[in-house]
């Protein structure tokens, strides 16, 4: 197992269901084959996958799924931390043993308040448990969902009990500072810092990080994959800029429901929208803004049509 | 089924573990024996079981070694709500169809800010899906660690929807006047509302509600549920009052680990302390404090000896 093919922009691959709130997997193959073909890698079970509205099951499906074919395991870093200790070994020995070069870990997330030397134990005792060097972690900072997050101090002490396992992060606490913060202590030891969205894509790059796990890779993968491959030309700036006008518009919403939203409205398959309970899709004035806002921006979802399951 | 046995007290059984975080089998099926011999129901698989600590699997395993040791499923409120849409109906069908006379339920409570609407379809959902007219479902509400609650809008409305399904609620906020105005608004309908803790037991008793579903139910149970049963008599501020102090003793620390070390001390049975990751044991500190605070209220858990395992 490489590390080095997780680096670059994944993407939080979103769930499509059909009405009956099953996962509709026809959908879902294709639009990871679509974000492969665009240079974006696929960090499937993230927050924006409605992951958390999935069972283990489900998620071991789904994996079994792309695995089988053909999708690359050295561009899969799916979610596999769940509240449950044995739920995340399940999950995590099921992507190790099908070859995912990574795995994007939140922490268990019900209980409130914990320490850190909790927190420590439980990644402690799935490392331990699944047991296999090829594991590879990014742990998932993302407190403004989560409400329990990653500390500067628990990465610390995970590295050095944990050397080569521990491998990164995913910084979704939108804090500059902290993003900043995980670069300069530990991105130089290999520890490979990924920001939470685009918005921070070249900042992180100028810094040393890895890349940047977002959720509008789902709509805009390749204008943001470019970024990340030119990233040291002149227009940088100007195609971040780019990056955040598109981002803008998406994020005026429940973000899973824009996307979905967006990708119904231009592949023409309605059963896009459809978003499992407790989620649910834009209103009809929230979904009319953005077709707007998207419309002003020029802004196509690219070989959209190729995503209709219809 | 008949929802009346569950009126009274009850209590979220805590999940004893073994040294390596497996289920301790034996201790649990002991404890909650010792429960029902001292008239406290089973609200396994609640927050104070460490149960968002469990799998699905882990769950069905120990409610059926209950029911096939004998358990009647009217003293059985096991937690089914779970983050993911399918896990809940999965275990609530188990529940069902094993006789368990309800289910507490929390809504899912991965994405924060979700609306009623959406928390509608979860618990609609759930219903249609496992649809057998034998099930009760009392509603988990608990925003200070779920984070994402149940309103009286909510309530009213899936009263509207599923009448006789929805069988009450669980107020774990904390806040009185939000259990006064769920026993003003729906306990005349005879939707049961259960106190979240003992602390409010009284109060909710003259105010017509159900009984509490409590933590410390797990150390006091024969003098709650000895209030639960002589309410009306002249001592019964006094029994509060003994109550409110057996359990302020718990409540300076992490209730679980407070609970469970009480029982690890009384019972001689060290194994008692062990939490599943990402909660812990209490400090050295801490354990010194419970028990100098319990001795000097003279306070015993009746038969700890029985709840030993080894």
């Amino acid at each position: 197992m490489s590390g080095s093919k997780l680096r670059g922009v994944l993407s939080p691959v979103l769930t499509p269901f059909n009405a009956d709130y099953s996962v509709s997997e026809t959908r879902f193959l294709k639009h990871c084959k679509s974000l492969l073909e665009q240079n974006v890698g696929l960090a499937v079970f993230g927050t924006n996958s409605e992951a958390n509205s999935l069972s283990v099951e489900e998620k071991i499906r789904l994996l079994d799924l792309l695995i089988d074919a053909g999708v690359p395991g050295d561009r899969l870093m799916p979610g596999t931390g769940c509240c449950a200790l044995t739920d995340s070994i399940a999950l995590t020995r099921h992507a190790v043993q099908r070859g995912c070069a990574g795995v994007l870990m939140l922490p268990p997330f019900y209980y409130k308040g914990v320490s850190d030397e909790g927190l420590f134990r439980n990644y402690a005792a799935i490392i331990d448990a699944v047991a296999d060097e090829r594991l590879r972690i990014y742990l998932y900072h993302i407190p403004p969902v989560s409400q329990v997050g990653i500390s500067l101090a628990l990465i610390e002490r995970l590295l050095k009990a944990y050397p080569g396992t521990i491998a990164g992060v995913k910084d979704s606490s939108g804090d500059w500072s902290n993003t900043k913060a995980m670069l300069d202590t530990f991105q130089p030891e290999g520890f490979d810092v990924f920001a939470g969205s685009e918005t921070f894509l070249l900042q992180t790059l100028r810094n040393g990080g890895a890349g940047c796990i977002t959720a509008t890779g789902n709509v805009n993968p390749a204008a943001i994959s470019q970024l990340y491959a030119t990233w040291q030309q002149d227009d940088a700036d100007a195609q971040q800029a780019q990056l955040d006008a598109v981002r803008k518009a998406f994020q005026a919403h429940p973000m899973i429901a824009a996307m979905k939203h967006a990708i119904a409205w231009q592949s023409g398959d309605e059963s896009w929208k459809t978003m499992r309970p407790p989620l649910q899709e834009l209103s009809q004035e929230q979904a009319g803004k953005l077709e707007s806002d998207l419309s002003a921006l020029s802004f196509k979802i690219r070989n959209a049509a190729a995503l209709s399951g219809l």
